[in-house]
């Protein structure tokens, strides 16, 4: 387990250099954090640390409770939130929330990312949901598990499809993944469609999302069964 | 052949480092391939190989058929859809596809690129097209293959007109040239004349396209006949 | 006091360093000063000199009066600008004014930026404000005055929020802090949010700023007495 | 005069590479000339050489008929336009023809550059003009002359102010200055005002030019009799 836990560090850190280096966050606009499943332990940032100062032993880990098992500082505002994503998403292994510009526009818009073209289709199996505003009693109380909470609605109402980012309503998206690289890869990709459909909607606002036959044709080329890109796996 | 052959390994190897150098692709979103018309040999990109570890011997030589004449990997999913411009179009020595910025928000917002300027005048001789989309049919079965017959259908009603670049519609483009260097000529001002039409549309949505003297003025001064633009070929 | 001054220079030496490396100036569209409020002496740039060549020696020192006290060359001509903010501003230690991009179209727009996301909630407690036109009056005689005069009266308008940050309408951003750092940080972040800001509005014109509950919820995160974001303060 | 055309190739070889750094040209959508009025000679870039390899040996240098006095290379297709503005415009040492990004969708956009800020009005005493169409006729015999009576007759309509910037419609900007420095800067001003103010627009398709007497307050802050930006100069 200890063993398991230093990798982890090391992946959260440079998880975090490299939202800076992908222009995913500016300031400390963004958290990482990873889950080791069998240990039930939680591997996040602490609060307001600068990200190119970050120390593998800066890090703070807590069990799903939220309790502190290693680690002097305190641990990233919306610990919260990554605590009840991983309660409810059995396949993430990794939470990494961002400011990035473009899926934060959206969130701010209120409005979902429509799958326009191949390149969302590519990595996301239908629109990028964002959640519903939170009422102000939502707000003044438990502010980051009813965020958590949103998020988990919106994936459970898409159920059985894989998706790996949602937006929070006048926030910004949170995305996850089976592993820190996944989860980082589903942020990279969703910045750059919610950027290229930003630049579709204001060409043609009358721009229609694309048909599900292409929509389920690119994401099955990469994704699942009959996948037909990338190389075999070694067998 | 061999020789030839060696030489187009490393040419198509280059242009997939150039594709980054020039922010034309991000992750493996796009593919080059280059034909050698004398053994009829094509050189094309594996599937899901990140750009910067591509080794020559990783490059899949492929017959017109796709049959693989050597490399040990899968080739690009998009394989057919090269091998048919290839067929189709016989002045194409290679062929390169990307998901390039603002190529591919016209090809989501289901538009051709106007010509609205003489840049894109200097380089391309009329709007640069789009396909229509491809029916539910079209996508189950040959999807690759019916995607190069709609680009090749764009090409023909153009004739005898000197198109290199092609959007498919709801993707992005696909561009071609006698040689790669052409061919990635081709991308690189495609996304330069795409972006600035963006800009001009959106800040005036009534601007027209040029008139059809200044639109040969500017193409016949850079191709053709009577070119004045450049240094004279040695002679 | 001799100590404190030569702090303060380097430190307005290096902001301006920040300014170009944050892409928040280009030419010299852009003027950084600080005030010791315990000498009174405020050290501001000096007129179109080039950022990269400006040493300490360089900087212009004046009393509140705009009355040089070392220095040799002229002073900014947004000297009085900035010296009626420290007569009206109790805490501003720093002024920072610039032409950045996103900022400055706001200005030009002469909008106020709208509070539409939790980033623009993390740092600022209301939308950033744009000043009325100056008359024609105001223009000939006393400008730079004057415009100190529009933007100390958004301020007290907003009264008691802790404003850092005024657009100029037509012109552009002043911002300032307790410290230059902070007035640095009030100047990147504020471009930030305009940017953002700007892409919202424009995908979706009909956007609303966020509720109160959730824009106190989040200034009352990082700022003020109950703020739980960062590290306990040493004690 | 040898050693003046010696300097002032050297200064054509710069401000190419300069054009190149500051994000103003790709490809070899430019060109640079400079004038020596003293001996009547421009030098000017051959067509269609990439920047990087062009060396002071490769420069044209001409008559103001466009007779070739030394060099071996074809000078770039826009000399003639460039020794008409020599000719019309006494003031002119220096000439430069950008597609950079955002001035060019004005002129694509065929719409004159308001004067929406105090940035514009620090560098440019009115709105940066945009020509008319050019005619059919005018367009098929003597296109680059008559390009420049259209830029000069835009100077002409607006004496006695120093305008150093044309837009020509569906083309690009020229800039001009009393040295090549000073053109850079034309050039280079004009690209962020020209950015500038399409994002204003965008933003607020209502908002009007400012004042004349803010227009008239800045630019004479910086230029002309009264000016009290910057130091003074050496006596």
């Amino acid at each position: 387990m200890a063993l398991m836990l230093d990798s982890l560090r090391k992946e959260v850190i440079r998880a975090h250099l490299e939202l800076v280096r992908r222009g995913l966050v500016m300031e400390t606009f963004g958290n990482v954090s990873a889950f080791d499943r069998a240990s039930k332990v939680v591997v996040i940032k602490p609060s307001g640390v600068p990200y190119e100062s970050l120390r593998p032993e800066d890090l703070v880990l807590t069990d799903l409770q939220g309790r502190t098992v290693a680690g002097t500082l305190r641990p990233s505002t919306d610990l919260v939130t990554h605590l009840e994503l991983y309660r409810a998403l059995p396949e993430a292994g990794a939470v990494i929330h961002t400011h990035s510009r473009f899926a934060t526009i959206w969130a701010q818009a209120k409005r979902e990312i429509p799958c326009v073209g191949t390149t969302h289709a590519d990595y996301f199996p239908c629109a990028v949901p964002v959640t519903r505003d939170l009422m102000a009693r939502e707000i003044e109380a438990d502010y980051e598990f009813n965020t958590a909470m949103l998020i988990v609605k919106e994936v459970r109402d898409r159920f059985p499809l894989d998706i790996t980012a949602v937006l929070v309503a006048s926030h910004g998206p949170f995305c996850w993944g089976p592993t820190v690289e996944a989860a980082l890869h589903s942020a990279s990709i969703l910045e750059e469609i919610a950027r290229m459909a930003y630049y579709t909607m204001t060409l043609n606002p009358a721009a229609a999302p694309i048909s599900n036959h292409l929509l389920n044709k690119h994401y099955s080329r990469k994704h699942g069964r009959d996948a037909y890109y990338g190389q075999a796996p070694a067998t």
